[in-house]
């Protein structure tokens, strides 16, 4: 099958469809970044990984009846997706304190963050991501006032569904960011990944993580953390 | 007389009146200093100048029925003011696009910010007075809802009427900080001050900063800027 590359992010790949303009084939690869592309390494699998666990998760949603892009998963790496157009946030859900929010409120890692808040980030690599308050996001007419408080809402969903299976699996869902887009019809449709990538997920009981974190910081083998991960949510990889 | 120092600041001093806890003397300090107190200098005259620009603004708010501390200009740099329960937020209104805004938005310098917008930074040197959004003021528990909302509300109200005194006086009001308090009475009241050193005012005409921006950029005379400033608008110092 002949196929063009429509975009070659940091972490995946859209591949366009022949004679299938709607969706495109989302490819997860190897690569890890951090620090805002300072950091860079591969580890042989992670595309794998992502691609099982973020499959799992957006079934989970999609049954709890949240609008995601997810259609299904097709090879070891690749899932099938509905296109959108990505409206440019990073939205970031938060249990805990963790990162940027300690620095920015003084108060305690690992904190609950009671209830949980969303943040909204500039999806801008070339700006560094910074966040944005309510009135940035309309001043640069990224969504309108309905459209923002659609998104939030679908985050705090999105994190009543997930939460409460990751402590099944004896997980600390800490925190997590979002991307959302919009079809063809206007509907407001999560997007993107849900991944160790993407998260911050903490043993419950030794308060380890298991997550980029690990390659962030150096705190271990990043292969075993997303398998263990992987494992005790079920997922076949 | 006999005085204590209740407060000593980086620009300003808040002494203590014998039998009058209700007030302060406001004192306002030649000390200037920028980047998080990274760059330090003294600029003689400063501190007279920013209380008679301070006091001549805060007169022509209370004329315009804003709630502000200013009870009256007692000397050269000394302010009679209220005491306030001061409320830990830097609240910054933005009519161009400057500095930070800058950075965060990739808009373009000096480009109109329509309608004007107000951001509110965690008044907090230790963690560098990080940017915050709603979310964040409610789960720091700052200030409720309907405080926020008269803190906005009051800060755009102010914007209102300073900004054409100073476009009638030939300057471009760019953005300004404020801060607000409680009086004893839970009423939100505006304090602190308002001046050179608390806002970005540019020439109409040339562009050129008569603001605090030229001791942080090296851009001239800090004094002969905020002379400039006195003197279009009339205030006698
Ligand atoms: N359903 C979708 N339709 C179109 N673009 C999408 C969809 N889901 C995710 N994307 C975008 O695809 C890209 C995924 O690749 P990634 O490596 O994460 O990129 P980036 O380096 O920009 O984060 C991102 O730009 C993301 O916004
Ligand atoms: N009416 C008021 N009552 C009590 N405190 C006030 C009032 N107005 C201003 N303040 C506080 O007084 C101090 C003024 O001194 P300043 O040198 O500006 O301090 P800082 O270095 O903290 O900015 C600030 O902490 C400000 O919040
Ligand atoms: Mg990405
Ligand atoms: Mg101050």
């Amino acid at each position: 099958m002949d196929f063009d590359v429509a975009y070659e992010g940091k972490a995946k790949q859209l591949i366009l469809l022949e004679d299938d303009r709607d969706h495109y084939v989302q490819r997860f690869k190897d690569d890890a970044t951090a620090f805002n592309g300072e950091k860079f390494a591969q580890f042989e699998g992670k595309g794998a990984l992502n691609n099982a666990i973020s499959s799992f998760l957006f079934e989970k949603l999609e049954e709890a009846g949240v609008l995601t892009h997810y259609i299904e998963r097709r090879t070891e790496t690749d899932m099938l997706i509905r296109k959108l157009e990505i409206v440019p946030l990073e939205v970031v859900v938060r249990n805990h304190v963790a990162g940027s929010l300690g620095r920015r409120t003084g108060l305690k890692e690992g904190s609950k963050v009671d209830p949980p808040i969303v943040e909204t980030y500039y999806k801008k690599d070339e700006l560094g991501d910074p966040i944005l308050a309510d009135v940035h996001i309309k001043m640069l007419d990224i969504v309108d006032d309905e459209e923002l408080d659609q998104i939030k809402q679908a985050a705090l969903r999105v994190n009543d569904v997930l939460q409460p299976i990751f402590e099944k699996a004896g997980i600390r869902l800490v925190d997590f960011k979002l991307e959302f887009g919009v079809d063809s019809a206007g509907a407001i449709i999560l997007g993107d990944e849900i991944s160790p990538d993407t998260s911050r997920l903490w043993d419950i009981e030794s308060g380890d993580s298991l997550d980029k974190d690990v390659f962030r910081y150096d705190k271990g083998e990043l292969i075993e953390a997303y398998e263990e991960v992987a494992e005790r949510l079920g997922v076949e990889v």
